[in-house]
């Protein structure tokens, strides 16, 4: 199957032949994490401990189950989860009391405890995240890591005195999301979500939405403001240094496995994936290419190379099956690893190594001496090639548009009023959704597409995986 | 509270004043992983992957919830919690055709995968774990870490090609228990189960227990034999070199926050926790004796010291807090920090760092030059220390009976000719669970305390919490 032809069917083709999940599970749209897509997950996973652990986030984890009646406590929030949460019923053969639900999202579960770690200013402000699964139930076609029903994220949830401490988090959020972003490779766009789009319970919510191959928007997760919308009905409070008690102001941020569907999808080429350095759990691996007469010395050589690149703390891999050269290709292509290294006795001879890069196969020489710190230089040069592509490649699938007519595969850019009537139009004219406005001032000057009233606000319309 | 005088009160609070866990979530036995106990439990985790990877398994992550009919495959297995799982009846508003359980354990979950992954001899023996949340619904009184109804823990799921090679697995987990076990400082044993206490599905089940100052002993975790009780009904083959096909051998181990809970117990003492150095996420804390007028050098020499631990590679932290010494050293102690570093005008005049263990107070005096090199060297001996006391009083509350009247509240060893009848008669007589005979012959010699008839198995009867 080609990328260009049929992006959707090699997708789904190319997640199970490179064994990053396995989607024969008997429940729909809950999948098996195989070896290798779990090893994906937890190095994305320890990208996301680090830089909340390093802007003082504590990690916890709460409960699974959430009693319906703390669910209930926010009404928009209840509204925009009921039809699609999961129900324990029954304990052993006993109908429980109250009946439980599987997380959609932690709202619900941390903010009665919330009112309680919280008691004055000086607990202010309070930031937390958790790495979890979480349960939506999908009625649409699932799909592996896109869009499933069992869902591997990770939520942060801060709690602040004020709305501008707040908004300080939000800007954080922001810088994290972009030191995040460019270890996986991946361009983003942040567009505040439509009134009638955002989070149910949020004042505003920010969409991380990334431009898949064939066009289509892949929302990769959000950041959302939610004042005191929350801590009002579950009664989160702090005692001021005035003695006064204020609701706190809170935020969350979360993203999820779609991380790893936006990789696959957006490096991946007809040969399998393309993993970005950080996120490969093979960042190496090393073929000795054996010659009649030389097997020992290519080994040997081989393997000190391994170890050398290991104790520089590369992920480093020595395929030594007794396969030809060839299929090993395949296989550690297929698996997309992001650099192979190719030792035979001419090299050794040499004293070189052939690099050989996943993304573009371009072939160097490098010197053996000294190779560690090569290594390193080159794995940043394809992380920086790989974010480059990506982002040229995102560029070109965005096109801004003064008519909605004739609109090709791609996102689109263009004028609004800003008034929800003329948005629900332009939904209904291009058969798209509108997934938000850019969140800075771009100086954009335009018309609204709809009404012709002139406009300083462009705004994004997908169609959305 | 006393330990000595009510173990039980004590442990209740002391796992709350000591920050490890928040039981006032609203649901009964799930209580919220606090950012203290949720690092403690996440460096246990890291020694179980560490140890498991070691060896070869493979980390996995299988979906949460279990169709019903693949749950029901094996008939001993689903008669043994059929009364204690969590029921998923409703997606939404829409009852589902195939109810859904939330494991209790992944066999039923993992093996109709297994049946696909495991195909010739060349892919066993197939050696997997997962670390992730499961649920029982417990009727009996909860605690934490101990009796809950989310409950944190890893499973190792093994394949092999013969019964042999699967028993080969069992005395391989036993070392990576030895190995781990003595990085949590927990004496244990291991004991096989009676027949009709065993794993439902297993041929035999060995028991991880360890014993509580309070007498009553504690499973720990457990390692089973599934010979093909499970491969049959869930049809995992693998072709020989043969041709011929045969179905695989099983075995399972795993261990739970128990762990934590025995951590806890064990080790605590009227002040708080003892932590392991292991298990610690802060195993030292440096406590800045602050004097009139020497303020910036204490200081700056304490920062230095901190930096030069952190270095080499040891969880410390400065605790520079605007307190008296007196109230830091109450907070560490009540935390459990191995170990405390105490650093005044006159240590630094002398060249020396005041050092406090935990467990036993003790005050000694080390030179600041190579400081790294002897705190790692006191920290082995403080994991020694807590091992050795750990042990003794495990020995201490054991005793060899030959008769089961005024048994005192400890564990009890006596004879056992090996029948049910004897022993169902032992259970009644001493109200005590009969918990296994040991794995190693021990050339014990002795009679069935019941009938009389001369034994060289000796059983284990207790009081199990």
């Amino acid at each position: 199957m080609k990328k260009a032809e049929d992006f959707s069917e090699w997708y789904n083709e190319i997640v199970e032949r490179a064994s990053l999940t396995d989607k024969r599970y008997p429940v729909k749209g809950m999948n098996v994490w195989t070896p290798y897509g779990w090893k994906i997950m937890r190095a994305i996973d320890a990208c996301i401990r680090e830089e909340l652990d390093a802007t003082g986030h504590d990690e916890v984890c709460f409960p699974l189950l959430i009693p319906e009646d703390q669910f209930a406590k926010e009404k928009e929030h209840i509204k925009g989860f009921d039809e699609e949460v999961f129900w324990v019923t029954h304990a052993g053969l006993t109908p429980l009391d109250v009946k439980l639900l599987l997380r959609p999202t932690s709202e619900t579960a941390m903010y009665p405890i919330f009112s309680l770690w919280v008691r004055s200013h000086a607990d202010l402000p309070m930031k937390t995240y958790q790495i979890v699964n979480t349960f939506r139930y999908e009625t649409k076609q699932t799909r592996a890591f896109i869009r499933v029903r069992e869902i591997h994220f990770f939520e942060s949830h801060t709690c602040h005195v004020d709305y501008e401490d707040a908004e300080r988090q939000v800007r954080q959020d922001y810088e994290m999301l972009s030191r995040l972003a460019r270890k996986w490779c991946l361009p983003y766009l942040l567009l505040k979500r439509t009134e009638w789009d955002k989070f149910p319970g949020a004042v505003y919510t920010v969409g991380i939405d990334t431009v898949l191959p064939h066009g289509k928007t892949l929302q990769l997760g959000s950041i959302h403001q939610y004042r005191d919308n929350f801590s009002k009905p579950y009664d989160i409070k702090y005692e001021g240094n005035d003695g006064e008690h204020r609701h706190v102001h809170q935020t969350t941020f979360g993203m999820s496995e779609r991380l790893i569907g936006a990789i696959v999808a957006i490096h991946g080429d007809d040969k399998g994936l393309v993993l970005p350095p950080d996120v490969a759990s093979i960042q190496v691996v090393v073929v000795p290419v054996l010659a009649k007469g030389a097997t020992d010395t290519v080994s040997k050589s081989a393997r000190e190379l391994t170890s050398e690149l290991e104790s520089a703390g590369i992920r480093v891999h020595i395929d030594e099956r007794d396969i030809r050269p060839g299929a090993k290709y395949y296989d550690w292509e297929l698996k997309g690893v992001p650099l192979r290294l190719e030792i035979g006795m001419k090299d050794i001879e040499k004293g070189v190594v052939t690099l050989v890069r996943r993304h573009c196969t371009e072939k160097t020489l490098v010197d053996r001496k000294g190779i560690a710190d090569a290594i390193r230089g080159v794995l940043e040069e394809i992380a920086a090639d790989l974010l480059a592509d990506a982002s040229a490649a995102m560029n070109a699938n965005t096109v801004t548009v003064d008519s909605l007519e004739d609109l090709p595969d791609k996102l689109i850019k263009t004028g609004w009023c800003g008034s929800e009537e003329c948005g629900h139009r332009i939904e209904d004219l291009s058969e798209r959704d509108m997934i938000g406005t850019p969140i800075a001032d771009e100086g954009y000057k335009g018309m609204c597409v709809v009404c012709g009233k002139p406009t300083t606000t462009p705004v994004f319309i997908a169609k959305a995986m």
